[in-house]
């Protein structure tokens, strides 16, 4: 603490991410990352801008990145959504940050569950919004009816996390549909886990001017070391959003974030062959588990949620870690008996069945 | 405007950067970019991040960028800097961002000159910071008394912008032994083409705990299209910094961004190089230049700042457009009479000299 600290500094709590550990022989499944690299199409993208002399580098990017919303809005383009419906920035983290404080701050507190991503808290204390907690039920569901309150407006992820479980998307339309005066964000850093057919509340933009979809690249598309994310709303809620961002940073993503972006969006096939089989995976691992004892919970991300009756959740981390397979284990009230891991690759599950099998 | 917009997002003002023309036909000289391409090494550091299947990029960066941390502290080795007197960010906007709301936000307004970056009163609006701006004398120098009153903080950019116009090291020293009790921010976009012996205020850093000096690489080490931007001074402002961008976005700099980072600022070599190569440019351009007539701000920056006793400026500016030139024209007062050119490539300045004399 510095008296040069200004009141806000002094107050935060920040956030902590999960560990980038710096050894390469991990079998790292503890931030949901995608076992598969990004789409070939988006390694030739960033090729060809760093050409031979990186000439284009010297130059800003365009500060509105209209070819990555474009290819944004193509992707969404069933949906009816336009470039004017879309926003982007420096990774999903920062379109959060900005919702927080360009459309959730308001006299009213805004709501969110109990057990959910743990940024929010860390936004509310960074932009001076007040929040009340719901409760998910005893499954972990989150109930419809405590988001028909009288709220400054809601945000919650979908599927949740740490608990990757899915709202249905009448669900959802009901909490939209029943906020009106209220900005409804849906932050849907997994959905393109959650079915063949993805159930993302983009289709219901069109007919709600108070939904903010906001969505990663980091997840489905390979992409967490670019730092890409968007949100995808009437263009008022955009609007709101370009003018917090134009007044912190004009040009939040780089040439080579876009260009891989673009190329990202546009290879459907990689996309959907990458994300197909992150569930089979999912499926397999959570067949095994359970065989082993483990209680899981209904998972529609690239991780799964899941204790064991017999075993200590820390215990089993730390014996993991030290078989070289980091997950991760939050202590907090109501989870402190779970592990969230993330679906790797066919061999890492195996690994990690392997590992515990000779800890259980 | 939207009933859903927070009263910040209505009350914004946002900042307006120079054009980023998608037609590459033109002679950019709006926007201070380097005429050069970046470091080779830097452009070797990106091919070797992307390999072959780009694997790594599916994974988050390093949260805390120490590689880059410790390179730019190798850099300022010579001023006793360590990685825990750096921070980074993405650009130096997002830096500056940051020390207006953890540093810069206080009871007393701040100050800075009436003629500077115009990004930072835009700041002031998004985090409800109060300022007062002192006058930039007759021939645009900052005036050290104006900032040795009551204040909450001082800002000034070193080179000033955009006039060019350099404040001595024992005068800016002044305004930071002048104020214990505030942060003195010197923004130093420019600095690497004052002079052969760079002024830097970060040789004062480890004199005093109450200054912050913020630079880019987007400028003196040509990533502009990477946004590399970092701080230096005493780890409790520097922790502060940290403090919001971990309440913020965990992982504000891409694996690439970090990469090419390193490198740049470990070729002291082309670093060396291009800037004095654009220091030459500018002496030519400026002699040349004022053959024609124009009064020219003494430049300390890879920009210069003139205007012309017989011509418009706003008139001069579209003339130049005309024949594929663009240079940047404030409309603002004071100011309005000059146009701030980009120091480009010996080609370009001899474009901008044969439009000048076809136009006067």
């Amino acid at each position: 603490m510095s008296k040069y600290w200004s009141a806000v500094a002094r107050g935060l709590t920040p956030y902590v991410p999960g560990e980038q550990p710096k050894l390469s022989k991990l079998v790292k499944l503890n931030t949901n990352e995608n076992p598969y690299p990004p789409s070939p199409r988006a390694l030739a993208a960033l090729r060809d801008e760093i050409g031979d002399d990186g000439a284009t580098l010297r130059l800003y990017p365009d500060p509105n990145a209209d070819r990555l919303k474009a290819a944004i809005a193509h992707h969404f383009a069933g949906h009816g959504i336009a470039p004017a419906n879309v926003f982007v920035g420096n990774g999903s983290d920062e379109v959060l940050a900005h919702a927080f404080q360009g459309l959730l701050k308001h006299d009213r507190p805004i709501r969110f569950p109990d057990i959910t991503y743990s940024f929010y808290p860390v936004y509310c204390g960074l932009y001076g919004v007040d929040y009340e907690m719901a409760a998910l039920d005893d499954d972990f569901a989150l109930v419809v009816d405590d988001y028909l309150r009288p709220n400054g407006g809601i945000i919650f992820p979908n599927p949740n996390a740490p608990t990757g479980r899915l709202l249905p998307l009448d669900a959802v339309e009901r909490i939209v549909a029943g906020n009106p005066e209220s900005v409804v964000v849906v932050d849907e850093a997994y959905i393109d886990f959650a079915g063949d057919a993805i159930p993302t509340a983009v289709a219901l933009v069109a007919k709600y001017p108070n939904l903010l979809v906001v969505q990663t690249l980091s997840k489905s598309r390979a992409l967490a070391g670019l730092r890409i994310g968007f949100a995808v709303g009437h263009p008022e809620l955009i609007d709101a959003l370009e003018r917090v961002k134009n007044s912190f940073n004009s040009y939040p993503l780089d040439r080579l974030a876009i260009a891989a972006g673009v190329a990202a969006m546009e290879d459907e096939t990689h996309f959907d062959t990458t994300r197909r089989a992150v569930v089979a995976s999912r499926e397999a691992l959570v067949a095994e588990m359970s065989k082993l004892g483990f209680v899981i919970l209904p998972s529609a991300a690239n991780f799964i949620f899941a204790r064991h009756p017999q075993h200590d959740a820390g215990t089993l981390a730390a014996a993991l870690r030290e078989r070289s397979i980091i997950v991760r284990h939050f202590k907090s009230p109501r989870i402190e008996q779970f592990l969230r891991i993330t679906i790797g690759t066919d061999a890492q599950c195996m690994a990690l069945l392997a590992a515990l099998r000779e800890i259980l």
